[in-house]
């Protein structure tokens, strides 16, 4: 029996709560499937840690984690540290080094939810985001001169480098040929942005001739919102850059309904360093402790870890399972409308996983 | 009687369709109110001027239109030229230089029209984003290096200055003190773009010391977006840098309905050179020559420039006669949902400015 091992670093506040809940899933799931196990390490990383150590992370912790068959993890961010502190300290400081360039967004209303948009209805939305994950905008170049004074100047750098463009942009025409609509949306902002994102455009023309039946197009970031707003059913996969994939994922999440139920993949698609998976709601510091928080950001997250390592049937059954859960309204948490507590969604994924005879 | 002196660029695509429509209508504004006149001068710069002389507009044009008390601009952009040609070729050869730093651009959802969001009604939402206008991410900085190359590595900087960020920041405290909920958000991306949004951030909080009435809170620009399609009846007053406001106000545009009846002011608050107001739906070359293009974002950029001049009565007068036509759905152009055409809204405004009696 194959035996995956897991790096789980649940991070601060709502975290905690989530990737408890995760790992019950899944530890459920390897039984209902017996033919591969879990073991789960867990590293008590982030603004806690933070508060003891002076660091968000221990000097060696990469190297604790390097073996791992896959990391899970909650958030950073904590009320009493600078957020650039816990986001270089923790999440920048394993995604970049263990070169995690891919960084997967799906987003789809799944059933039983309902989207803020007028137009759309259950599954009518079925959008995949690729987000740049290790340079541009957060490769933490720039500065300050004459800090302080009237004389003061800044710079943040959006630094790319061909390499690093071509690759995401293979990885996207590969997923979009993938889907069965073979459709993709490459979005910069070149009009403005007349260098690096020149470099994207081009970038585009040449790896979309290794795609001939990829069907592409080319579309502003802030017409791209406009575009997520108006014609949702117009888009399938999208390719952009760090930031502007940020802000677009966040739009995505919530016209599908909730940022509680948005997963994310860190991959490394070379497989030479572990991929991390994680919801991406954030520590949510305001509803910490009381039980309330969504964990389907969680486990939809752990869904696409499946996938990655190589459990495409055992996540299919949690996907199908998570879906027959949020049908049921009684298991909406408070940021879909309803009542229901963490414990009580839980407690329903795993008795649809371990109930589910497909 | 005052006659003040507008300079029309009606640009490309649609815009000529606009701006003849928005002169149209200003006219009729200005019989009816009768204590003013308007003498305008139309420049035919843009795309076909570009494809007969090479540049989008002539080597002396800001001089031409630099002693006009205001410019009334249609759109730039056009299929056979590069974006980033007519962009910084016309539009932001005239922002930039006549110093317009402020980019004021309200969002409310029109009587008679619909919000793509099912939780938004009429009136509900009412956002003033202003936009940095002069310098961040459209400073033009960058550069690439090794072109074409494996070796290749390019950079988009979003520079910015202390009284850049000072200057703008101010205005829109101010603008926020001015308005009934006193309500401002400064948008940046602090946590990722960690040197010149750190600065945005201490600025904001050394001017907001000058407006203790002023209520203000910081955002994620990610975040942000989400908050709009969530809770859009939390904000009043936002600020961002030009990139991070260009998405936003796009996303706004469309939340609010159509992208057709955005308005836009370039202001030079300090009057030393005219200010520019223009729609933010651009060229549109897809429905040029129709006839159906939604002039109602022209006539909104005229209210803004009418309140400019100092005539906040007229102004207001136009604004009513616009609301009672979007009101009556067979004014609807197709962008709205409707059948109606630039001249028949055109004419439903004009009658509406004739007859009303306040
Ligand atoms: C928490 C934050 C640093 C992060 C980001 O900006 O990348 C988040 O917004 C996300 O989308 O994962
Ligand atoms: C046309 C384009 C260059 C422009 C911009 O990016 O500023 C537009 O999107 C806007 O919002 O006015």
């Amino acid at each position: 029996m194959k035996t995956y091992s897991i790096a789980a670093i649940p991070g601060d506040g709502i975290g905690t709560e989530v990737i408890s809940a995760g790992v019950e899933v899944l530890q459920a799931l390897a039984k209902r499937e017996g033919n591969f196990a879990f073991k789960v390490d867990h590293f008590d990383w982030g603004g806690e840690y933070y508060k003891k150590h002076g660091r968000m992370m221990p000097a060696n912790g990469r190297d604790l984690i390097r073996k791992h068959d896959a990391i899970l993890f909650g958030s950073a961010g904590h009320p009493d540290i600078p957020d650039h502190i816990t986001l270089w300290g923790l999440r920048l400081a394993i995604c970049q080094p263990f070169d995690q360039y891919a960084n997967v967004r799906p987003t789809r209303v799944l059933p039983g939810i309902t989207s803020p948009l007028r137009s759309v209805n259950d599954k009518e939305l079925d959008w995949v985001i690729v987000r740049e994950n290790s340079e541009g905008e957060y490769a933490g170049v720039g500065g300050r001169v004459h800090q302080g004074s009237p004389l003061e100047a800044a710079t943040d750098v959006a630094m790319f480098t061909r390499p690093g463009v071509e690759r995401i942009m293979r990885f996207a025409f590969r997923l979009a040929q993938s889907r069965p609509r073979k459709l993709l949306t490459v979005v910069t902002k070149s009009n403005a942005q007349r260098h690096a994102m020149v470099m994207w455009d081009e970038i585009a023309v040449e790896i979309s001739r290794e795609f001939p039946d990829v069907t592409w197009d080319k579309m502003l970031v802030d017409a791209m919102t406009m575009r997520m707003v108006i014609k949702p059913q117009s888009i399938d996969t999208v390719v952009a850059t760090n930031l502007h994939a940020d802000i677009l994922s966040d739009l995505a999440a919530a016209l599908a309904g909730s940022l509680g139920i948005a997963p994310t993949a860190n991959l490394n698609p070379e497989r030479a360093f572990p991929s991390m998976f994680e919801p991406i709601h954030g520590s949510a510091f305001d509803i910490m402790g009381k039980g309330i928080a969504n964990p389907v950001g969680t486990f939809w997250s752990a869904v696409m870890m499946l996938d990655h390592l190589g459990e495409a049937a055992a996540g299919a059954r949690l996907m199908r399972a998570i879906e027959r859960v949020t049908a049921d309204k009684r298991f909406h948490t408070p940021d879909l409308g309803g009542t229901a507590g963490t414990a009580d969604v839980t407690a329903a994924v795993i008795g649809a996983v371990e109930g589910a005879n497909d």
